[in-house]
């Protein structure tokens, strides 16, 4: 995760001091065909790197046209969501949200609490697999910070146009 | 709904009383395709028609090998599931509680709750299609009926076997 956030010193700094676990996920294990759903439950801590709110890795599926369904049951914070073709959106996460990411979009989710754990069921179909490579290598076009104790939706600069073909 | 209870004589007073509404479905239309999850809520309200409680007609989805999930988030309930193959099971449906209901297996909810309606939020493959008529002929082999104020699980005596070929 240490490329994925934008003060890489302070992420590096805190890898040495012992490498925090930023998040967790539990999922209920299915056959992976269209037809199954897999579930399971996301716990992302709650912290900083820099101004930068602990997150999820943020995934495309394999199989780009399933969609996803979180239900927030805990905790603040924000879905992070882009197209391969530039679309991008992020929608608060809040208890007793409901929110779909549709086909085809990567989506991270990022705690913005002080202190609570964000707390998220979800749900895909068991043959959606995960791409984590194309988020590792391109990060999302935005990411939330810390401004005055308030989340704020800023351009990652760190973030690298697709490459055709790739 | 009326042939689906046991005591159709206090179903056809009711419904000539005013026949009140059992449940509400209230869903986000998505493409019928298969990587889509179609969203929604389910309410069934409180009630009995005779020791029966007031459920859900219940469904085989119309491509059989397609899951759902529900996620209680009110009330107190059941979820009352079978096969074609003759399995059964019924599940505990309480606030939190996450149900998977696997590929193949028919479904319906009952509230068993004296005051609260049964709340529950589902998603399952846009492709799936709902297959009412199966348990419109059949029923569910299994009711849940109120006995001294708790519910219990009994043989439905008007389930008839699946015709073969049917």
């Amino acid at each position: 995760m240490r490329d994925q956030f934008l003060d890489s010193q302070v992420a590096t700094n805190l890898i040495a001091l012992g490498d925090p676990v930023l998040y967790e996920v539990h999922e209920m294990s299915r056959p992976e065909v269209a037809g199954e759903l897999v579930q399971g439950i996301s716990i992302v801590h709650p912290g900083r790197v820099g101004a930068e709110y602990f997150m999820t890795k943020g995934h495309f599926h394999t199989v780009l046209a399933t969609g996803e369904l979180y239900m927030c049951i805990q905790g603040q914070g924000m879905m992070v969501m882009e197209t391969p073709d530039g679309d991008w959106a992020v929608e608060a996460l809040r208890p007793g949200r409901v929110l779909y990411v549709p086909p085809g979009w990567a989506h991270r989710s990022v705690n913005t609490g002080a202190s609570l754990d964000l707390v998220t069921v979800f749900a895909y179909p068991g043959n959606a697999g995960h791409d984590y490579g194309t988020i590792d290598r391109q990060g999302f076009r935005k990411i939330v910070v810390d401004r005055g104790g308030a989340p704020e939706v800023v351009d990652n600069p760190r973030w690298s146009a697709p490459k055709p073909g790739g």
